[in-house]
């Protein structure tokens, strides 16, 4: 029997019906402008405010601190290229990881052509990145520490708050992470944190693609990347996305509710990593199974090719991908799997698995059926395996 | 009897039927994301390349030459700072005009601390700017000139053919125009205009607030704003917005066949303009009548604040501004009426009233009837009117 299994929620969710209904409202009904002086656009102000108080409480923010963007890519570039530009006098050295995701890693590349120096850390075999990495990296002239909270495609949950605190040693040296994968699947509260900026993501979330957060820790200084109107206190313009905002509103109250259902999550990732090691020979886990996002599983199969495999995964109904839907038109091989040590034909053949709180028990079961014969006939046309065996 | 007449139709619109239908099954049912490769994601990707070639149907542009953003505001900032940004080593001086919308002049601001030299053409008191006076001001080191088509406060359509065409006569300046105004009011075509770069946003012509687009076209050089993925062939990273750039498509193609209405919408503005002149005494239109948007009124009212006639407006169920909503947070006289050489205190008490095709003669009545007490009733409570009599 056919199923149809989504399994690919780092790259994307479908919006929540609930998130829906808060924004629907918006988009005919409460259409002012936030900015007009009339009563359809203080209304429209009312209910812009009330969703950034909402965001706020969830993320342990202030009000004030949280500017909504067009999304993480926007909200990565704005904290990275607009602090580096506003410290750039008292220095220009920048640390951040090797395996960003690339709107973190192609800013970098376009801040050095402005004359930023970038030291990137290198995660270990199991893809993670120790405080005292981050320690040995920083130097006089560092300004900005950019570490993600949360590896997109290994799904390494990187230790944020010690990281936050070394850096904070360093007066004037600012952090920001990039928590696009985090949110919605271990806590983030950004006072406990201690970070100086954080992005997020609507869509990761179940709310609709084309909407993110910049947290901004009061007092910190950093340039506008998109100059406009008055909105946002002056610090990001365009008229404010209200329908979308609402539903980001909704979509984190209904995550941040959500984390307790991440135990059952991890329990089916396992069950899934399980059975699939036993089921299918050189098979081996890439990135640690210890801080990890409880929904993602990567496996990397010898002797396949992996866009091969999601080809066949798709035909059975499954959806899931070699790596970050963002870089998958290209067919470079995944720079994560690169940077944990893996050759080029294994980091090729790797798959990942990300489940949420829509997934069950039945669809790790069809994973199971399913997936092992197709890497088997895979490797029976594969010259290499024909080798191997 | 009370009416409710929204006549800001400048600031923003509500969303027609037709493009929350067009949106509606990308949250729920076509949510994949475009880049992935399984076929949920290669439906998105269809539906996106779709709403492409129709918006560049629609402007007369290539495919290839449209290039998704969140808003006006950051294609106007995208255009501008990253046509000067991938130039400046021909030149660091720009020509642009005293009264665009912030969200240029703002931009403007932050490039003359990255060491560009920007020329401010200034309208004359009807608000026109002639091809010559752009001639006049190019130099040797000019590298861009940004001029909008249409002004958003007192609706002046500028040559932007001519302007182009002068710009063009300079090898290797390039020619920007801020469209948002004039799309969906006029027609606008990027071949037969020949400009190299046009910013449009969906809010202004009833899709949602948060979309938007940027013309550039084949072989012009501009740096990213904000660097990603892969999406927008490398242009502009961040996860496509599918149910908004669906929306945009539909909603250029409704107001692109609502053209025709635009005689009917000038009557109707020309009938109310002489409405209010026949009847309010020391009344004056701001700007000229001749190349005007079709929708477009403003007027000033001598001896009044324009804040409480909005205000008392309100209370009959009329919407209408008195500048520009993104900056009507601000107490500041409107920039653009001062640029026409209005003194502060008529700039201040200036009424704008954009009509479109969703307003009726009966709206025209039902202001005509309100507006002169309430514009009487503020009068006599001022004492410079007081002194006038």
């Amino acid at each position: 029997m056919n199923r149809f299994v989504y399994a690919d929620n780092a790259a994307t969710t479908s919006v929540l019906p609930e998130v829906l209904a808060e924004m629907t409202p918006c988009f005919a009904a409460e259409y002012g402008n936030p900015s007009s002086r009339y009563s359809l656009g203080r209304s429209a102000s009312q209910l812009l405010s009330d969703a950034r108080a909402r965001i706020a409480d969830v993320l342990g923010a202030k009000p004030t601190e949280i500017f909504f963007t067009s999304g993480g890519s926007e909200s990565d570039n704005w904290a990275i290229k607009g602090a580096a530009r506003a410290n750039a006098s008292r220095g220009k050295h920048i640390v951040t990881t090797a395996y960003e995701h690339h709107a973190v890693l192609h800013t970098m590349e376009s801040l050095k052509k402005e004359g930023f120096d970038i030291t990137y850390l290198k995660p270990d075999g199991q893809g993670e990145i120790r405080p005292e990495d981050l320690e040995a990296a920083i130097r006089p002239d560092t300004i900005l520490v950019s570490v993600m909270f949360a590896n997109n495609e290994i799904g390494t949950v990187l230790p944020i708050r010690e990281m936050a605190e070394v850096t904070h040693r360093h007066p004037g040296v600012l952090f920001f992470t990039d928590a696009v994968q985090a949110v919605g699947n271990v806590p983030v509260n950004v006072k406990d944190l201690g970070v100086d900026m954080l992005a997020l993501s609507g869509h990761k979330i179940h709310a609709p693609k084309g909407i993110g957060v910049l947290y901004v820790k009061t007092g910190t200084r950093i340039a506008n990347l998109i100059d406009g109107g008055g909105q946002e206190r002056g610090r990001r313009g365009g008229t404010e996305n209200l329908p979308y905002i609402r539903g980001l509103a909704k979509a984190l109250e209904i995550a941040s509710d959500g984390l307790s259902d991440m135990p059952r999550i991890a329990a089916m990732r396992d069950r899934l990593a399980e059975g699939i090691l036993a089921a299918i020979p050189y098979a081996r886990i890439n990135g640690t199974m210890k801080n990890r996002l409880p929904g993602n599983l990567n496996v990397a199969f010898e002797f396949i090719e992996g866009e091969s495999l999601t080809l066949l995964l798709d035909m059975e109904g499954i959806c899931a991908s070699t790596g970050s839907a963002c870089s998958s038109a290209t067919l470079e091989p995944s720079h994560v799997l690169l940077a944990i040590g893996l050759p080029h034909e294994k980091a090729h053949g790797s798959l990942r698995i990300t489940l949420s709180h829509e997934n069950t028990e039945e669809d790790v079961d069809y994973i199971l059926e399913k997936l092992p014969p197709i890497v088997k006939r895979l490797r029976d046309m594969s010259p290499l395996y024909d080798g191997a065996k």
